[in-house]
């Protein structure tokens, strides 16, 4: 099983690290980290990642991730970015987008006519894409795998691992990484957070969801959905 | 607060990752890389990621990161980071060890007397180092904090950002990493876990269970506990 996870400069880190960790754990996984060129790719927060293959070297995957991130939004308006992840999506057993890298998908043509998850705050462009936002942490499509933000990856990579092998598989990993998760506090939605938190990442995020929703505008127009 | 993240060869990098995507985010909080040389350095699992300081110039911290991993084992062996982890642990205002990491603590010295988690499979080898093991999935004793395996980093770091700033700020975090998580099976610890599984994790990290015993009695033996 080849996995392919696409590395863009501005990445959210730890949705491809969450799920890297758990399938490079798998069996017969093979992960890749491809981007633009072997130069190492910086993620939104500053944490330096290396590329393993560029985009023209990359060759067919098992699986492709697509994480999110302030640069999944640049990658929307990327045609190099745009035409790699529609052709190796076309040919992936499994097709992953993980928070707002379901909207890079969604430029890719990937999403029309599916249902599909993202980050909460970028939900609703997925409609743009001619897909329908679900709610849903996790949400399964046939072929496509898509979740909420960030943290979601870890869990949707347990489950891919025990859809691909198996479930015991899948629990093995999840023991191995002692994955028992005990948030300090409730929360992690914008149902179960307190409405003043909602409010705060609301505003706090209000600058990158402006330039989220030109960049998806303008992909769509692009794609004609 | 500045941040450093003990980043040797062989880490468990969501150890890291996942910690670095919390206190990244936290208002104030510089993270940084710290590493034998600037060479990119591979995880357990071969993902490249870019030091930004190396032993040398880290300069003191607020805040020591430990991770584990196979590369923790042989740093437990390794002068450098050992007195590296040493003396940085002494002047930091929190220190933090993540699955294996609070081994590499403990061959520095600082857990003696202490209270410590780590991971499940190597937590009774903290009594070397003069630590009460602990079988919680986070302890903090004073100024330390360390957990059990991998994802359990990600609730630590939580955590720790409502300790040092407030609880609000640890809430927005956690509410824009859209942490509220689903594992997909029961699981993750060896009380939830199938004893199928627990065996085949047993059986799957015995070689390096036999290594890490090994390196635990050498260390506990120069540092005289």
């Amino acid at each position: 099983m080849r996995v392919n996870f696409a590395l863009f400069e501005e990445v959210t880190q730890l949705d491809l690290t969450g799920p890297f960790e758990v399938l490079a754990r798998a069996p017969g996984f093979q992960c890749e980290l491809v981007a633009k060129t072997l130069a190492p790719v910086r993620s939104d927060r500053g944490l330096g990642l290396l590329p393993t293959r560029t985009l023209a070297d990359a060759g067919p995957c098992d699986v492709l991730v697509v994480p999110g991130g302030p640069g999944a939004d640049a990658a929307l308006g990327d045609p190099e970015w745009v035409a790699f992840v529609r052709d190796q999506a076309a040919q992936a057993r499994w097709v992953f987008g993980i928070c707002t890298g379901s909207l890079l998908l969604g430029a890719a043509g990937v999403l029309q006519g599916r249902r599909a998850s993202s980050h909460w705050m970028a939900r609703d462009l997925l409609a743009a894409f001619g897909a329908t936002p679900m709610p849903d942490r996790m949400t399964q499509d046939g072929k496509l795998f898509t979740s909420g933000g960030v943290t979601a990856g870890i869990d949707m990579a347990l489950l891919l691992v025990a859809r691909v092998l198996d479930k015991a598989a899948a629990e093995q990993i999840q023991l191995q990484i002692e994955y028992d998760p005990d948030p300090p506090f409730p929360g992690g939605t914008p149902a179960t957070s307190r409405e003043e938190i909602v409010q705060r990442c609301v505003a706090a995020g209000s600058a990158r969801r402006a330039l989220r929703e030109a960049a998806v505008q303008a992909a769509a127009a692009r794609l004609g959905t």
